[in-house]
């Protein structure tokens, strides 16, 4: 056994298939993947990695298995699942998550070729464990992959407990110990125990308080669609492949954008935090649905018209439009008064989720500073948005919007 | 400049009138009040008192005055309603207050006769300070009435953090400081700053969260309602007014309840946490308008009526009839887009928070534990109540709901 | 199994034979002993008690067994005596247990008899375990009384870190978890494991750095010089005995002394902060050894000199002479190199600790704040003292000389 | 004004030059730099960096000015140097400062050409500030320089809390804010005043439990090593001057070792985390003094030596010699009864950390783990160590030493 300590859950004990991994390239590379990219340029102290966190789920569902009882094979497979289930992830997390899908078709969680080779496909297969199966846990299938990437699994326990921690921002101090406690599975299903509405709710709330706070904080967005562009500069390169890329660390990344002439100027502004700013931002209800469902070709053809039309280069113009809010309700399951019920349904709170996600949704469009006025105007024209709503007392009033931030 | 150390501000200066408001009898005394009074029986380390709470109240008021640029004479008399907010409480805080309420017409921020007198009347008035304008913005009233007793005033702000540190229950954890530098007035109203959306959804969904899992903990209500019931009896003791028991201190209570031979069995009971147990656990929909509207008189004409019929003491039947949730839209204040706005109309969440209130509403009926059974098969017949849905799924169900509790 | 939610440790279980003591009369007491006594007029937040760390050290003593691998009976034994070795205690904690001791020969640990009746001894009894065998444990005898009581038990590995958090003071922060994981039995003696030179060393620091700051402190030694005097007035009475007064919990002793003519004013004092003050604060090298070795009658002839020579109530003067340190070497032991050495051998750091404790050794004379200068004077004069060093370097210069207190 | 959230200070707020300062390349280099190099392969969560200890250093700076009334010009320029006090640091902070130094005669905190030029040498000359006297002040130059660099500076005050909260190891908990507040100057000296004679110890204490817990784990500085090691061999290659190594930041340096076939091994060995392990682990009294003294020309001859005897590469062999300790008396003044006192004289804790420090000193031969055996034979023999005490019991009993690992 090996005792590990962290700054979230003191000491972890790895043993078994897990202890194992730990020694993997796959897994120790997760030490060079910051967990969340660059929020660092907004929460200075944001510096922790996938590694950490996946020891920390790790933790978690080890101790989500001792109270459901379950070990054996079944609670090795679990716990391998909840270590690896980020080795899929690319240089910065999600940040250029989206590029690499794009020309590789594979989100993170998409992991079945990844652990059947290499170090952890041999340590899989010599601890008698399949592979495939590990996949299929790490995507959310079947009755245990919902503790580890479901509505309640320990993948979002703590990573809203060490963002906090490591953030400064309070809003996701949950009580993990006491969710993992209450965790229990009825027919078939993960549910929270009797007495639970409130765990529930915390856990679904937190998220929601520490998404625009920090996961989108309009500093993170901007620097992060930064990334992305250049990503995609990269890729243009002849002797890059995107699988290569998603395999990189984050070092790898910052040394080829500094290094290739394509992307050494948004490198520089990305090392030196001289970002882009806000031309646009703008409400859900001021943007036309031709925009919101535009897809990655054409929003690269708006940003070009927008270009054209304010007089700067395309490469000053970046579109940054997050999807629709997924309108599932919350399927968490919770029991209440001897019935399973889902969450969304029970808690006024939860189902409140909804509307709030979509108002929290904002359309950005950025440009260098000195180009904001006239790209702003541009965009407005070619998107068809209000310019007063969306350019005029957005940005205006929200450039000191957010405290935790360096002044624009 | 007095220092002194507490355990969730760390250091608070305390300075100009606070500083010679600290040794009057009338603030020392409120070391001898526990903050959140029978809730220790659920959460041990519960033991927090009003004093320093009010410290922190005034530490966080000063914070304030400093961002908002408010000093002089108004800001002595802001903190020194800070300081003194909280004088009025009688023993045990809230737990008794609708106890003393009734008796002298009084609720615990009806200070302006105890201000006017006493040590503290002296300092005021050798200080230049009005206790009758300091009576005023400790009841809420005028523009700087909003930060001493209002939707975002700085009262909430401690104890949600205090009472987190103290219970160990995670969700009252705000950003205090990011609240206190966000406050701003506009036309004389109090509101946060652009940008903060969430710091403002934040402090209520805190509230809405530790209000079932801590303050309203059916444990907490059982004991506080044990409580009442003993002080009534205590006030029909010939030497004993309801002013002279607002006027205890917790130790006073006590040693009350203990001497005297019509409550020493509650104290006892009290003392030893042999606490009633639920016989009745309903949901606001499962309980007649009549009964939810009840006054004193009539509840205790039903626990008479709930007593005969299961043919037990009066005594043994305590019915626990929480007010309706007060239906006021929040009225938290922010800024979005250089307009001031209701949190309630702005924030989804927020306006859930409503729903959320009935939702949480519980009422009960308690007895000692062997006569759980005859008192909830009674009441239901006298309240009038669904007997599936509030005694068999909620109890039976429920007695083991919260994890924070000892077994009953 | 009964979870309890704990400040410092989070979720406590508490199953078998404590399981079934928690409930008695003996252990709800301890919810009503401070666990610091007086020293919540230093630092207002420290009002836990002498439960929460019973339930603390009963969770620490259960996490060190399973490390340790010891179950059964044994197992059951060890984990009772952590829940009950405070229970001994009397009001106010160690605040007056020299006067208890002076009367009843009994230290807070003697506990035979009080584990042999009342509730508890029937529990014990009901649960198969011998009174007198877990009595032993509480005195520290045997092999598995080193772990309840001694250089390296669990009582001392709580309150360090519950006194931290509740005073705010933060040297008290050890690694609680990683001491218990590092405990071992070694020829029957209790040792910290290979590599745990300084996790050891951490835990002895801690404790000199909490002494003087916390424990020590001149307020704190003052109100509690105060509440011993009075409690000997209480004693006087003739209605109540020593062994009484032990049993009582702190309203109790606050009633008491309320409502007894002879203590009264020492009641409203304390009740008011309104604390004598020093007028000698000498160290050990300005006091004549006849001094510091004197006894109880010894010391009351000198205070009665003290008073007439500077011509106050003998009530107005309390000499305050702690023992001479204990000179004892710390005999925690830890393993270097496959070998058990004594850390007072090993660690020059614990090996200054002695030196330290002299150094830190104070003697107090304390007088109503208008009578000091005449009681210092004819202290220094009556004990034979250095004036300057004891008088006037050290009180003039001293009054201020912590932060955490009020302005006396 | 700027703020900024922060994971240990909650808010800084930083304005004047500082905030001028912030946006500057060589700042905002700071953010790719480790706080803690290597450390981050013992505590996975040690991913810090010396951007947010700048601002944490700032900010301790700022509060200490204000609580000496020093402001203006001389105000601006001590903030100025705490910004700006580990601008000199080369990639991995310390790991690899003994390098850089040997080549370039510079250390970290060498910056009289760094501030004078670049865009750092343009603010402060535009804000009216001489960039000679600001790098004097991080030299530690003059009275202020104490503030910034010297026995009570707030670099140390910073950098414990900070690394206490990011590893999870808590004898870093030290209180920064009465430190702060209790900084005096007397005499033209920094002081700590009156009364904080624990104040002072405590912060020396700390840092000796953080050093051979956090700082000096033997992983950390086999890392370190190795770290070194490559960092010799790539300035051996001819495009790359010392000047340009200390300039680059953290992912330069793993970029340039990856890709530098001489340094490669010991980039996928360090990315692996496959290092080195302790051939030889030896206390001070038994290594020769020869040995200890050796210095960079007579080291590497020994590792020569000992690879020639064990049959290995050159490459596999490295020898770990600290310096010896500093000898120098702690001078930390305290004020005691008036009188200023050096800390070493009076606290026989601090004068006991001498001691403490040559005990904890340790020489450590390393190589890879399949020649540890014989090279730490031939290590005995060259460097005329006891073998038994070296090599035998402190390796083989020591392996598993330090719980905070993974296993070896």
């Amino acid at each position: 056994m090996t005792t590990i300590k962290d700054s979230v859950h003191d000491h972890i004990e790895v043993e078994g298939v897990a202890e194992a991994l730990l020694d993997t390239e796959e897994v120790q590379r997760l030490r060079r993947i910051k967990q969340l990219g660059t929020v660092q340029l907004v929460y200075p102290s944001a510096n922790h990695t996938r590694f950490e966190h996946s020891l920390g789920v790790y933790h978690l569902a080890s101790r989500a298995l001792d109270h459901l009882g379950i070990d054996g094979i079944l609670g090795e497979r679990v716990r391998a699942a909840a270590l690896l289930h980020d080795v899929g992830h690319g240089p910065y997390s999600h940040n250029i998550e989206s590029v690499t899908h794009r020309h590789t078709g594979k989100y993170h969680d998409d992991v079945g070729e990844l652990l059947a080779t290499g170090e952890v496909g041999d340590v899989l297969r010599a601890e008698g464990l399949d592979p495939a199966r590990v996949a299929e846990l790490v995507a959310g299938d079947g009755q245990y992959g919902q503790l580890v990437s479901g509505e309640l699994d320990v993948d979002r326990m703590d990573y809203l407990v060490r963002d906090a921690h490591h953030t400064g921002v309070p809003y996701g101090t949950i009580d993990t110990e006491r969710l993992v406690r209450e965790l229990t599975f009825v027919d078939g299903e993960l549910v929270l125990d009797e007495g639970n509405v409130q765990t529930a709710e915390s856990l679904l709330l937190a998220r929601a308080l520490m998404n625009p706070t920090v996961y989108q904080h309009h500093v993170a967005r901007i620097s992060k669609a930064m990334l992305r562009r250049a990503s995609e500069r990269l890729l243009e390169q002849p002797d890059l492949t995107a699988e290569q890329l998603r395999r990189m660390d984050d070092p790898d990344l910052i040394t080829a954008l500094r290094t290739t002439p394509e992307t050494e100027a948004f490198a520089r502004r990305l090392d030196c935090r001289d970002l882009f700013k806000r031309a646009v931002w703008a409400e859900m209800a001021d943007v036309p649905d031709r925009v919101i469902d535009a897809d990655y070709e054409e929003i690269e053809a708006l940003e070009r018209r927008i270009a054209d039309r304010a007089g700067v280069e395309w490469g000053s113009v970046i579109a940054d439009v997050p999807g629709r809010p997924s309108m599932t309700e919350s399927t968490t399951r919770v029991m209440v008064g001897g019935e399973m019920r889902q969450l969304g349904k029970q808690s006024p709170l939860v189902s409140a989720l909804r509307t709030a996600q979509r108002q929290q949704w904002r359309l950005g469009v950025y440009a260098p500073s000195d180009e904001t006025d006239a790209v702003g105007r541009a965009a407005a024209d070619v998107l068809g948005l209000d310019i007063d709503g969306a350019l005029v007392s957005d940005v205006r009033h929200g450039v000191h919007a957010t405290l935790d931030e360096f002044a624009e």
